[in-house]
C-alpha cells in the first residue's frame, strides 16, 4: 500500500465502508462509480481517484464488486485487527459509547470499563462490570490493552493518558478535549469534538437564509 | 461574504474558534499565522488562505488580533444566532449531549426534550423536564423550534424527522444514522457518525506498525 494516502482519503474510507455495507445488506453486489457517487454526494471522478489510491478495484464497464471492495476497505482500515480496548469514564457519554458502538468486527475488543465514581463501580455495562480506577494499572499490566477510549473530563484526562501511554496503550479515542498528542506525539489519537459539528450546523442553518440560497458548504457531507 | 467557501474551510472554522478561545483564556491577544499553524497542525499558508476566504484579518508584521478574529469567526459560523432547539431521545446519548454541550452563546437555545419511554418522561435534564413524544407536535406549533437534535434509533428517526420538517424545523443534528436529506434535501443536516472516527483510529493504530512508520494520514487532525 502506498504511503502517500492523504488524511482526507482515509477519512472518507469509513463512509465508503458504511455505504457498501448498506448495499450488501440490500442485496446489491455490483455498482458503478456513477451510482456510488450519486448516493454518496461525491463526484464519480473523486471516487475513482480515492479508490485508485489503494490499487483500484473497478473494472471498465462492470463497475465495482461491492463485496470485494467492502472487504478490501475493511482490511485497509484494519477492521480485521482485534485491538484490546478499555473505556475510562462510565457516565452518560461513556455508557452511550459502550452500549451503542460496534466494536467486534470493527477492529476492537472491549475488555474493561473504569470509573472513579464508587456509585458506578460494579455496574454492568455491555456485560462488563465497571472497575475502580485504582484497578486500572494492574489490569493493564495483566491484559495489555492497545487502545483506550477516554470519556473523562479534561482535567482528569492528562494524568490518565500519561499513565496509559506508560502502560503501553498506543491508541486513544479521545472525547476529553485534552490534547494527548502534545505530550505524546507518537501515539495514535482520534479526537472527538462534537461541538465542532454543532457549530458547523449553525453555519448551515444560517446559510439557508442567505439571499442566494445555501452555499456549496451546505452539501450533505 | 463570498459564496465560494468550501465545506473543508467551513469545517476548519470551529477548530480555529476553539483554539482562539483557548488563547483568549490564556491571555494571548496577538498571534502570527506561524504560531497559530504550529499549534493547530496546519501550514501557515493554509491558515492565511482559509482566513482570506472571509476577508482576511491579519496585518503584515503584526499577526492576528485574537479577539477580533475569534469574534468574526463566531459571527461567520452564526454563533450569535439563537436557534430554538429541541432534543428527541433522552437515553444515555441524549443525556450526554444535553448535559455536556454548550448551547447558549453557540447559536442555540435548548427549549425542549422529548422521549417515548414513560420511565424517562418527567426526568429533569439540564433544568428541563422531559416531555412525552405525544406532546411534541403541540409544543412545536406553539414554540416553533428551528433545530432538532435526533438521538433516537434509526427506525424511529424517519417518522420523527418527517413530522419535524412539516412543523418547520430546518436544521438537524443527527445521531440517528437515518439519511434525512434523502427525503428533505432543503434542510440543513449535520450527521454524526461516531463509528467513522473509531474506524479512522483503527487505521491510525495499524499504521503505527507499518515498517516505514506512520503515514501522512496519521497526523493529529
Amino acid at each position: 500500500m502506498s504511503k502517500q494516502v492523504s488524511i482526507s482519503v482515509i477519512r472518507r474510507l469509513p463512509r465508503y465502508y458504511r455505504f457498501l455495507g448498506e448495499l450488501l445488506k440490500n442485496g446489491i453486489h455490483r455498482i458503478s462509480s456513477r451510482e456510488l457517487s450519486s448516493r454518496m454526494g461525491l463526484t464519480a471522478s473523486q471516487i475513482r481517484q480515492d479508490l485508485n489510491c489503494f490499487g483500484g478495484f473497478g473494472q471498465q464497464g462492470y463497475g465495482y464488486n461491492v463485496e470485494a471492495l467492502y472487504g478490501e476497505i475493511g482490511h485497509i482500515l484494519g477492521l480485521d485487527q482485534n485491538y484490546k480496548t478499555i473505556l475510562i469514564g462510565v457516565g452518560n457519554l461513556g455508557r452511550a459509547v459502550a452500549n451503542h458502538m460496534t466494536f467486534d468486527g470493527r477492529g476492537y475488543e472491549l475488555i474493561g470499563l473504569f470509573d472513579s465514581n464508587e456509585k458506578v463501580v460494579g455496574d454492568v455495562v455491555r456485560d462488563i462490570a465497571v472497575m475502580d480506577m485504582d484497578e486500572m494499572e494492574d489490569f493493564c499490566i495483566k491484559n495489555k490493552p492497545d487502545v483506550a477510549i477516554l470519556c473523562t473530563p479534561r482535567e482528569a484526562a492528562q494524568r490518565i493518558a500519561d499513565k496509559l501511554v506508560e502502560l503501553g496503550v498506543r491508541g486513544f479515542w479521545n472525547y476529553s478535549h485534552y490534547d494527548i498528542n502534545m505530550n505524546h506525539p507518537h501515539v495514535a489519537v482520534e479526537n472527538v469534538h462534537l461541538g465542532d459539528s454543532l457549530m458547523t450546523l449553525c453555519y448551515k442553518v444560517k446559510d439557508l437564509d442567505s439571499p442566494d440560497g445555501p452555499a456549496e458548504g451546505n452539501k450533505n457531507i
